[in-house]
Protein backbone atom coordinates (compact mmCIF):
# COMPACT_ATOMS: atom_id res chain seq x y z
CA UNK A 1 0.00 0.00 0.00
CA UNK A 2 0.85 3.44 -0.37
CA UNK A 3 0.35 7.08 0.88
CA UNK A 4 0.12 10.15 -1.09
CA UNK A 5 0.97 14.06 -0.30
CA UNK A 6 -0.25 16.87 -2.33
CA UNK A 7 1.03 20.43 -1.50
CA UNK A 8 -0.49 23.01 -3.12
CA UNK A 9 1.72 25.36 -2.89
CA UNK A 10 0.71 29.52 -4.35
CA UNK A 11 2.95 28.95 -6.97
CA UNK A 12 3.84 25.56 -7.58
CA UNK A 13 2.00 22.61 -6.51
CA UNK A 14 3.67 18.99 -5.95
CA UNK A 15 3.23 15.30 -5.03
CA UNK A 16 4.94 12.38 -3.75
CA UNK A 17 3.85 8.57 -3.86
CA UNK A 18 5.37 6.92 -0.53
CA UNK A 19 5.40 3.68 0.04
CA UNK A 20 6.99 3.49 3.97
CA UNK A 21 10.04 3.83 3.12
CA UNK A 22 11.01 5.79 0.08
CA UNK A 23 9.43 8.00 -2.33
CA UNK A 24 9.25 6.44 -5.37
CA UNK A 25 7.39 8.83 -7.90
CA UNK A 26 6.96 12.84 -7.18
CA UNK A 27 5.21 15.07 -9.80
CA UNK A 28 5.81 19.37 -9.21
CA UNK A 29 3.06 21.49 -11.75
CA UNK A 30 2.35 25.37 -11.71
CA UNK A 31 -0.49 25.83 -9.38
CA UNK A 32 -1.93 28.22 -11.98
CA UNK A 33 -5.62 29.72 -11.39
CA UNK A 34 -7.75 26.61 -10.00
CA UNK A 35 -6.00 24.83 -6.71
CA UNK A 36 -8.91 22.42 -7.13
CA UNK A 37 -8.00 21.23 -11.06
CA UNK A 38 -4.59 21.02 -10.32
CA UNK A 39 -5.13 19.33 -7.45
CA UNK A 40 -7.06 16.67 -9.90
CA UNK A 41 -4.49 16.99 -12.30
CA UNK A 42 -1.17 16.16 -10.10
CA UNK A 43 -2.79 13.25 -8.58
CA UNK A 44 -3.71 12.05 -12.08
CA UNK A 45 0.00 12.08 -13.66
CA UNK A 46 1.31 10.90 -9.91
CA UNK A 47 -0.09 7.52 -10.19
CA UNK A 48 0.74 7.38 -14.09
CA UNK A 49 3.72 8.11 -13.09
CA UNK A 50 4.57 5.64 -10.48
CA UNK A 51 2.64 3.15 -12.60
CA UNK A 52 0.00 2.35 -9.47
CA UNK A 53 -3.78 2.34 -9.27
CA UNK A 54 -6.20 4.32 -7.49
CA UNK A 55 -7.11 1.37 -4.82
CA UNK A 56 -3.55 0.76 -4.22
CA UNK A 57 -3.40 4.50 -2.24
CA UNK A 58 -4.17 4.07 1.04
CA UNK A 59 -4.22 7.71 2.59
CA UNK A 60 -4.08 11.32 0.44
CA UNK A 61 -2.95 13.99 2.89
CA UNK A 62 -3.72 17.58 1.26
CA UNK A 63 -0.65 20.66 2.26
CA UNK A 64 0.10 23.91 1.60
CA UNK A 65 -2.41 26.86 0.97
CA UNK A 66 -4.47 25.69 -1.15
CA UNK A 67 -5.76 22.58 0.58
CA UNK A 68 -8.78 23.50 1.28
CA UNK A 69 -9.78 23.09 -2.46
CA UNK A 70 -9.32 19.71 -2.90
CA UNK A 71 -11.96 17.62 -2.16
CA UNK A 72 -10.59 13.79 -2.73
CA UNK A 73 -8.17 13.92 0.14
CA UNK A 74 -8.35 12.44 3.24
CA UNK A 75 -6.96 14.50 5.36
CA UNK A 76 -5.37 18.01 5.67
CA UNK A 77 -2.48 18.56 7.89
CA UNK A 78 -0.55 22.45 7.82
CA UNK A 79 2.26 23.69 5.89
CA UNK A 80 4.36 23.84 8.90
CA UNK A 81 4.17 20.58 10.63
CA UNK A 82 4.75 18.69 6.81
CA UNK A 83 7.60 20.53 6.65
CA UNK A 84 8.82 19.56 9.86
CA UNK A 85 8.49 16.26 9.25
CA UNK A 86 9.15 16.35 5.56
CA UNK A 87 12.52 17.68 6.97
CA UNK A 88 13.35 15.34 9.23
CA UNK A 89 12.76 12.14 6.98
CA UNK A 90 15.21 13.73 4.29
CA UNK A 91 17.80 14.05 7.22
CA UNK A 92 17.24 13.08 11.23
CA UNK A 93 19.75 15.87 11.71
CA UNK A 94 17.94 18.54 10.63
CA UNK A 95 17.05 21.39 13.41
CA UNK A 96 16.21 24.73 10.92
CA UNK A 97 14.40 24.45 7.99
CA UNK A 98 14.13 28.13 5.81
CA UNK A 99 11.64 27.66 3.62
CA UNK A 100 11.29 30.41 0.73
CA UNK A 101 8.65 29.49 -1.61
CA UNK A 102 6.81 31.43 -3.82
CA UNK A 103 4.85 34.16 -1.90
CA UNK A 104 6.43 33.18 1.61
CA UNK A 105 8.80 32.17 3.57
CA UNK A 106 9.43 30.69 6.55
CA UNK A 107 11.95 29.23 9.16
CA UNK A 108 11.01 26.42 11.62
CA UNK A 109 12.82 25.36 14.15
CA UNK A 110 12.42 21.23 14.79
CA UNK A 111 13.31 18.72 17.98
CA UNK A 112 15.42 15.85 17.50
CA UNK A 113 12.07 13.95 16.59
CA UNK A 114 11.32 16.42 13.99
CA UNK A 115 8.52 17.95 15.50
CA UNK A 116 8.17 21.66 15.19
CA UNK A 117 8.79 23.67 18.40
CA UNK A 118 8.94 27.36 16.95
CA UNK A 119 8.63 28.69 13.86
CA UNK A 120 8.23 32.26 12.05
CA UNK A 121 6.50 33.47 8.47
CA UNK A 122 6.24 35.82 6.33
CA UNK A 123 3.50 35.61 4.31
CA UNK A 124 1.98 39.67 3.94
CA UNK A 125 5.06 41.49 2.23
CA UNK A 126 6.46 39.69 -0.92
CA UNK A 127 9.82 41.02 -0.56
CA UNK A 128 12.31 38.03 -0.05
CA UNK A 129 10.06 35.58 -1.17
CA UNK A 130 10.25 34.25 -4.74
CA UNK A 131 7.82 36.64 -5.98
CA UNK A 132 10.56 39.20 -5.29
CA UNK A 133 12.89 37.78 -7.88
CA UNK A 134 10.48 36.80 -10.20
CA UNK A 135 9.69 40.43 -10.33
CA UNK A 136 13.30 41.36 -10.49
CA UNK A 137 14.03 38.87 -13.04
CA UNK A 138 11.54 40.36 -15.13
CA UNK A 139 13.17 44.05 -15.18
CA UNK A 140 16.51 42.15 -15.71
CA UNK A 141 14.82 40.74 -18.68
CA UNK A 142 16.13 37.19 -17.82
CA UNK A 143 14.09 34.02 -16.78
CA UNK A 144 13.67 33.71 -12.80
CA UNK A 145 15.91 30.59 -13.36
CA UNK A 146 18.78 32.14 -14.90
CA UNK A 147 19.22 34.67 -12.13
CA UNK A 148 22.09 32.51 -9.98
CA UNK A 149 23.87 31.38 -12.87
CA UNK A 150 24.18 35.21 -14.53
CA UNK A 151 24.73 36.78 -10.66
CA UNK A 152 28.10 34.13 -10.40
CA UNK A 153 31.54 35.32 -9.99
CA UNK A 154 30.21 39.14 -10.00
CA UNK A 155 30.79 41.87 -7.00
CA UNK A 156 26.96 42.57 -6.18
CA UNK A 157 25.12 46.00 -6.63
CA UNK A 158 24.41 46.92 -3.12
CA UNK A 159 20.03 47.49 -3.61
CA UNK A 160 18.98 49.92 -1.02
CA UNK A 161 15.03 48.87 -1.35
CA UNK A 162 14.08 46.07 0.63
CA UNK A 163 10.20 47.09 -0.90
CA UNK A 164 9.57 44.73 -4.07
CA UNK A 165 7.92 48.02 -5.44
CA UNK A 166 10.64 50.49 -4.27
CA UNK A 167 13.54 48.14 -5.44
CA UNK A 168 12.20 47.29 -8.87
CA UNK A 169 12.39 51.12 -9.76
CA UNK A 170 15.71 50.83 -8.68
CA UNK A 171 17.18 47.95 -10.87
CA UNK A 172 15.67 50.06 -13.56
CA UNK A 173 17.84 53.00 -12.87
CA UNK A 174 21.06 50.80 -11.78
CA UNK A 175 20.59 49.78 -15.21
CA UNK A 176 20.33 52.89 -16.96
CA UNK A 177 22.90 53.72 -15.35
CA UNK A 178 24.96 51.28 -16.98
CA UNK A 179 25.40 49.05 -13.43
CA UNK A 180 25.72 45.16 -15.23
CA UNK A 181 22.88 42.78 -15.08
CA UNK A 182 25.14 40.22 -13.26
CA UNK A 183 25.80 42.49 -10.48
CA UNK A 184 22.78 43.54 -9.90
CA UNK A 185 21.85 40.02 -10.32
CA UNK A 186 23.73 39.19 -7.27
CA UNK A 187 22.25 42.39 -5.70
CA UNK A 188 19.22 41.28 -5.76
CA UNK A 189 20.23 37.54 -4.46
CA UNK A 190 21.54 38.96 -1.58
CA UNK A 191 19.04 41.28 -0.82
CA UNK A 192 16.95 38.09 -0.06
CA UNK A 193 19.39 35.97 1.46
CA UNK A 194 19.73 39.77 3.89
CA UNK A 195 15.65 39.60 4.46
CA UNK A 196 15.30 35.91 5.17
CA UNK A 197 18.60 36.43 7.68
CA UNK A 198 16.49 38.85 9.64
CA UNK A 199 13.67 36.46 9.76
CA UNK A 200 16.04 33.60 10.81
CA UNK A 201 17.49 35.56 13.62
CA UNK A 202 14.26 35.94 15.33
CA UNK A 203 13.95 32.62 15.37
CA UNK A 204 17.17 31.44 15.90
CA UNK A 205 19.48 28.88 13.85
CA UNK A 206 20.31 25.73 15.13
CA UNK A 207 22.84 23.17 13.08
CA UNK A 208 21.72 21.27 10.31
CA UNK A 209 19.69 24.30 8.26
CA UNK A 210 17.74 22.77 5.43
CA UNK A 211 17.20 25.43 3.16
CA UNK A 212 14.24 24.16 0.71
CA UNK A 213 11.31 25.49 -1.48
CA UNK A 214 11.44 26.63 -4.73
CA UNK A 215 13.77 29.29 -4.20
CA UNK A 216 16.14 26.80 -2.29
CA UNK A 217 17.51 26.37 -6.35
CA UNK A 218 19.46 29.23 -5.89
CA UNK A 219 23.08 28.00 -5.27
CA UNK A 220 24.14 31.74 -4.96
CA UNK A 221 21.61 32.34 -2.89
CA UNK A 222 22.21 29.48 -0.52
CA UNK A 223 25.78 30.77 -0.06
CA UNK A 224 25.05 34.39 0.75
CA UNK A 225 22.52 33.34 3.27
CA UNK A 226 24.94 30.45 4.55
CA UNK A 227 27.90 33.53 5.13
CA UNK A 228 25.42 35.89 6.61
CA UNK A 229 24.13 33.00 9.15
CA UNK A 230 27.82 32.19 10.16
CA UNK A 231 26.74 28.16 9.11
CA UNK A 232 26.38 25.66 6.31
CA UNK A 233 23.39 25.37 4.87
CA UNK A 234 22.15 21.93 3.21
CA UNK A 235 19.73 21.50 0.68
CA UNK A 236 18.49 18.84 -1.84
CA UNK A 237 17.09 18.13 -5.41
CA UNK A 238 13.86 16.88 -3.20
CA UNK A 239 13.97 19.92 -1.39
CA UNK A 240 10.75 21.39 -3.06
CA UNK A 241 8.92 17.97 -2.44
CA UNK A 242 9.67 18.40 1.10
CA UNK A 243 6.17 19.66 2.33
CA UNK A 244 4.21 16.85 -0.03
CA UNK A 245 6.98 13.77 1.55
CA UNK A 246 5.98 14.85 5.43
CA UNK A 247 2.34 15.07 4.18
CA UNK A 248 2.54 11.34 2.40
CA UNK A 249 4.61 9.89 5.63
CA UNK A 250 2.19 11.45 8.10
CA UNK A 251 -0.47 10.23 5.95
CA UNK A 252 1.25 6.25 6.05
CA UNK A 253 1.04 6.48 9.70
CA UNK B 1 11.70 91.12 0.43
CA UNK B 2 10.44 87.29 0.05
CA UNK B 3 11.47 84.05 1.16
CA UNK B 4 11.57 81.15 -1.26
CA UNK B 5 10.59 77.57 0.01
CA UNK B 6 11.67 74.49 -1.74
CA UNK B 7 10.26 70.85 -1.42
CA UNK B 8 11.61 68.14 -3.59
CA UNK B 9 9.69 65.15 -3.11
CA UNK B 10 10.36 61.67 -4.45
CA UNK B 11 7.20 62.50 -7.04
CA UNK B 12 6.74 65.80 -7.16
CA UNK B 13 8.51 69.37 -6.45
CA UNK B 14 6.93 72.37 -4.79
CA UNK B 15 7.77 75.74 -4.63
CA UNK B 16 6.29 78.87 -3.12
CA UNK B 17 7.07 82.54 -2.04
CA UNK B 18 6.32 83.88 0.74
CA UNK B 19 6.12 87.93 1.98
CA UNK B 20 6.17 87.69 5.25
CA UNK B 21 2.62 87.45 5.55
CA UNK B 22 1.07 85.16 2.92
CA UNK B 23 2.28 83.21 0.13
CA UNK B 24 2.22 85.09 -3.26
CA UNK B 25 3.31 82.49 -5.71
CA UNK B 26 3.63 78.46 -6.16
CA UNK B 27 4.68 76.11 -8.73
CA UNK B 28 4.33 72.53 -8.67
CA UNK B 29 5.97 70.16 -11.23
CA UNK B 30 7.35 65.83 -11.44
CA UNK B 31 10.34 65.59 -9.93
CA UNK B 32 11.57 63.68 -12.70
CA UNK B 33 14.88 61.99 -12.67
CA UNK B 34 16.85 64.79 -11.80
CA UNK B 35 15.97 66.54 -8.83
CA UNK B 36 18.78 69.28 -9.42
CA UNK B 37 17.83 70.34 -12.72
CA UNK B 38 14.28 69.82 -11.72
CA UNK B 39 15.36 72.13 -8.74
CA UNK B 40 16.91 74.92 -10.98
CA UNK B 41 13.48 74.73 -13.39
CA UNK B 42 11.26 75.26 -10.61
CA UNK B 43 13.33 78.38 -9.27
CA UNK B 44 12.76 79.42 -12.78
CA UNK B 45 9.15 78.76 -12.90
CA UNK B 46 8.21 80.35 -9.35
CA UNK B 47 10.28 83.97 -9.94
CA UNK B 48 8.03 84.15 -13.62
CA UNK B 49 5.11 83.14 -11.69
CA UNK B 50 5.71 85.83 -8.39
CA UNK B 51 6.99 88.44 -11.37
CA UNK B 52 9.90 88.66 -9.13
CA UNK B 53 13.70 89.23 -9.68
CA UNK B 54 16.19 86.65 -7.61
CA UNK B 55 18.07 89.71 -5.90
CA UNK B 56 14.31 90.27 -4.15
CA UNK B 57 14.97 87.11 -3.12
CA UNK B 58 16.45 86.77 1.43
CA UNK B 59 16.43 83.27 1.34
CA UNK B 60 15.92 80.22 -0.46
CA UNK B 61 15.41 76.56 1.66
CA UNK B 62 15.21 73.36 0.70
CA UNK B 63 13.34 70.45 2.07
CA UNK B 64 12.72 66.81 0.82
CA UNK B 65 14.09 64.25 0.08
CA UNK B 66 15.91 65.76 -3.20
CA UNK B 67 17.01 69.02 -1.09
CA UNK B 68 20.60 67.32 -1.42
CA UNK B 69 20.92 67.71 -4.80
CA UNK B 70 20.34 71.50 -4.61
CA UNK B 71 23.14 73.40 -5.39
CA UNK B 72 21.70 77.42 -5.27
CA UNK B 73 19.85 76.99 -1.69
CA UNK B 74 20.67 79.22 1.29
CA UNK B 75 19.42 76.26 4.17
CA UNK B 76 18.55 73.01 4.09
CA UNK B 77 15.65 71.65 6.49
CA UNK B 78 14.45 68.46 7.59
CA UNK B 79 10.58 67.40 5.73
CA UNK B 80 9.29 66.92 9.55
CA UNK B 81 10.24 70.44 10.78
CA UNK B 82 9.18 72.09 7.67
CA UNK B 83 5.53 70.04 7.79
CA UNK B 84 5.44 71.01 11.23
CA UNK B 85 5.61 74.88 10.55
CA UNK B 86 4.15 74.81 7.40
CA UNK B 87 0.56 73.14 8.92
CA UNK B 88 1.16 75.40 11.73
CA UNK B 89 1.09 78.40 9.07
CA UNK B 90 -1.83 77.53 7.80
CA UNK B 91 -3.84 76.81 10.76
CA UNK B 92 -2.49 77.05 13.87
CA UNK B 93 -5.04 74.99 15.52
CA UNK B 94 -3.36 71.71 14.05
CA UNK B 95 -2.09 69.27 15.91
CA UNK B 96 -1.81 66.13 13.99
CA UNK B 97 -0.53 66.35 10.44
CA UNK B 98 -1.02 62.98 8.55
CA UNK B 99 1.03 63.64 5.00
CA UNK B 100 0.78 60.57 2.27
CA UNK B 101 3.14 61.51 -0.30
CA UNK B 102 4.10 59.54 -3.80
CA UNK B 103 6.50 57.24 -1.39
CA UNK B 104 6.17 57.78 1.58
CA UNK B 105 3.60 58.54 4.25
CA UNK B 106 4.09 60.49 8.10
CA UNK B 107 1.91 61.66 11.51
CA UNK B 108 3.56 64.29 12.92
CA UNK B 109 2.18 65.62 16.36
CA UNK B 110 2.59 69.20 17.20
CA UNK B 111 2.53 71.00 20.20
CA UNK B 112 0.41 74.63 20.09
CA UNK B 113 3.40 77.00 18.51
CA UNK B 114 4.21 74.41 15.90
CA UNK B 115 7.05 72.79 17.07
CA UNK B 116 7.36 68.76 16.38
CA UNK B 117 6.64 66.90 19.65
CA UNK B 118 6.45 63.02 17.96
CA UNK B 119 6.55 61.93 14.46
CA UNK B 120 6.19 58.53 12.70
CA UNK B 121 7.48 57.91 8.67
CA UNK B 122 7.02 55.01 6.62
CA UNK B 123 9.56 54.99 4.30
CA UNK B 124 10.48 51.61 3.27
CA UNK B 125 6.72 50.38 2.24
CA UNK B 126 4.93 51.24 -1.05
CA UNK B 127 1.75 50.13 1.00
CA UNK B 128 -0.03 52.95 2.08
CA UNK B 129 1.46 55.60 -0.03
CA UNK B 130 1.23 57.19 -3.43
CA UNK B 131 3.00 54.76 -4.87
CA UNK B 132 0.49 51.86 -4.12
CA UNK B 133 -2.34 54.00 -5.79
CA UNK B 134 -0.41 54.65 -8.67
CA UNK B 135 0.02 50.79 -9.35
CA UNK B 136 -3.57 49.61 -8.88
CA UNK B 137 -4.73 52.56 -10.67
CA UNK B 138 -2.68 51.18 -13.81
CA UNK B 139 -4.31 47.88 -13.14
CA UNK B 140 -7.54 49.00 -12.98
CA UNK B 141 -6.79 51.01 -15.97
CA UNK B 142 -8.06 54.44 -14.72
CA UNK B 143 -6.00 57.58 -14.13
CA UNK B 144 -4.64 57.81 -10.42
CA UNK B 145 -6.91 60.90 -9.90
CA UNK B 146 -9.59 59.52 -11.02
CA UNK B 147 -10.37 57.28 -8.20
CA UNK B 148 -12.36 58.92 -5.51
CA UNK B 149 -14.27 59.86 -8.24
CA UNK B 150 -14.24 56.39 -10.00
CA UNK B 151 -15.32 54.87 -6.18
CA UNK B 152 -17.55 57.59 -5.39
CA UNK B 153 -20.63 56.09 -3.73
CA UNK B 154 -19.93 52.46 -4.58
CA UNK B 155 -19.91 49.58 -2.00
CA UNK B 156 -16.12 49.15 -1.03
CA UNK B 157 -14.72 45.61 -1.86
CA UNK B 158 -12.18 43.96 0.43
CA UNK B 159 -9.01 43.60 -0.47
CA UNK B 160 -7.37 41.52 1.46
CA UNK B 161 -3.10 41.97 0.88
CA UNK B 162 -1.46 44.82 2.80
CA UNK B 163 1.20 44.37 0.01
CA UNK B 164 1.04 46.58 -3.13
CA UNK B 165 2.71 43.57 -5.22
CA UNK B 166 -0.09 41.22 -3.65
CA UNK B 167 -3.22 43.52 -4.27
CA UNK B 168 -2.64 44.47 -7.63
CA UNK B 169 -2.45 40.44 -8.57
CA UNK B 170 -5.82 40.38 -5.76
CA UNK B 171 -7.08 43.49 -8.18
CA UNK B 172 -6.31 41.25 -11.36
CA UNK B 173 -8.23 38.90 -10.00
CA UNK B 174 -11.14 40.83 -8.93
CA UNK B 175 -11.54 42.10 -12.22
CA UNK B 176 -11.59 38.88 -13.82
CA UNK B 177 -14.44 37.57 -11.13
CA UNK B 178 -16.25 40.53 -12.68
CA UNK B 179 -16.04 42.74 -9.78
CA UNK B 180 -16.52 46.62 -10.77
CA UNK B 181 -13.86 48.88 -11.27
CA UNK B 182 -15.99 51.16 -8.36
CA UNK B 183 -15.54 48.52 -5.84
CA UNK B 184 -12.45 48.01 -6.30
CA UNK B 185 -11.25 51.46 -6.37
CA UNK B 186 -13.45 52.28 -2.82
CA UNK B 187 -11.51 49.02 -1.47
CA UNK B 188 -8.25 50.40 -2.47
CA UNK B 189 -8.97 53.60 -0.89
CA UNK B 190 -9.73 52.18 2.17
CA UNK B 191 -6.58 49.97 2.31
CA UNK B 192 -4.79 52.71 2.18
CA UNK B 193 -7.32 54.50 4.94
CA UNK B 194 -6.37 51.25 6.72
CA UNK B 195 -2.44 50.96 6.41
CA UNK B 196 -2.45 54.93 7.44
CA UNK B 197 -4.66 54.76 10.40
CA UNK B 198 -2.64 51.70 11.57
CA UNK B 199 0.67 54.36 11.52
CA UNK B 200 -1.42 56.93 12.77
CA UNK B 201 -2.80 54.81 16.03
CA UNK B 202 1.11 54.37 16.97
CA UNK B 203 1.71 58.10 17.14
CA UNK B 204 -1.74 58.76 18.81
CA UNK B 205 -4.12 61.26 17.10
CA UNK B 206 -5.03 64.63 18.33
CA UNK B 207 -7.18 67.30 17.09
CA UNK B 208 -7.22 69.06 14.92
CA UNK B 209 -5.74 67.01 12.43
CA UNK B 210 -4.48 67.95 8.74
CA UNK B 211 -4.47 66.02 5.80
CA UNK B 212 -1.52 66.86 3.34
CA UNK B 213 0.90 65.41 0.81
CA UNK B 214 -0.50 64.98 -3.27
CA UNK B 215 -2.75 61.98 -2.14
CA UNK B 216 -4.71 64.57 0.02
CA UNK B 217 -6.51 65.44 -2.84
CA UNK B 218 -8.33 62.60 -2.42
CA UNK B 219 -12.22 63.13 -1.06
CA UNK B 220 -12.89 59.53 -0.28
CA UNK B 221 -10.31 58.75 1.22
CA UNK B 222 -10.32 61.49 4.09
CA UNK B 223 -13.74 60.49 4.61
CA UNK B 224 -12.85 56.90 5.04
CA UNK B 225 -9.65 57.79 7.63
CA UNK B 226 -12.22 60.41 9.27
CA UNK B 227 -14.61 57.55 9.72
CA UNK B 228 -11.98 54.61 11.22
CA UNK B 229 -10.66 57.67 13.55
CA UNK B 230 -13.65 58.76 14.32
CA UNK B 231 -12.64 62.00 14.29
CA UNK B 232 -12.99 64.84 11.59
CA UNK B 233 -10.03 65.55 9.30
CA UNK B 234 -9.10 68.74 7.73
CA UNK B 235 -7.31 69.79 4.32
CA UNK B 236 -6.71 72.69 2.07
CA UNK B 237 -6.07 73.06 -1.64
CA UNK B 238 -2.67 74.21 -0.10
CA UNK B 239 -1.92 71.13 1.63
CA UNK B 240 0.72 69.48 -1.49
CA UNK B 241 2.49 72.98 -0.71
CA UNK B 242 3.00 72.49 3.07
CA UNK B 243 6.37 71.71 3.03
CA UNK B 244 7.39 73.97 0.61
CA UNK B 245 5.36 76.91 3.03
CA UNK B 246 7.35 75.42 5.75
CA UNK B 247 10.85 75.86 4.26
CA UNK B 248 9.56 79.62 2.93
CA UNK B 249 8.50 80.47 7.05
CA UNK B 250 11.82 79.20 8.19
CA UNK B 251 13.75 80.70 5.83
CA UNK B 252 12.03 84.32 6.58
CA UNK B 253 12.62 84.34 9.82
S1 LIG C 1 7.54 46.43 1.57
FE1 LIG C 1 6.88 46.36 -0.57
S2 LIG C 1 6.84 44.20 -0.97
FE2 LIG C 1 6.74 44.42 1.24
S3 LIG C 1 4.59 44.64 1.87
FE3 LIG C 1 5.32 46.67 1.44
S4 LIG C 1 4.73 46.97 -0.66
FE4 LIG C 1 4.77 44.81 -0.36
Amino acid sequence: MYSIGIDIGSVASKAVVFDGEKVIAKVILPTGWSPRETGEKILECLLAEAKIERDQIKTITGTGYGRVALSFIDKKVTEITCHGVGAHFLDPEVRTVIDIGGQDSKVIKLEEKGNVIDFLMNDKCAAGTGRFLQVMAHALEIDISELSEVAEGATPKNINSMCTVFAESEVVSLMAEGASKESIAAGLLQSVANKTYSLASKVGVENKVFFSGGVSKNPLLKEYLGEKLGIEIYTSSMAQFMGAIGAAVIGYK
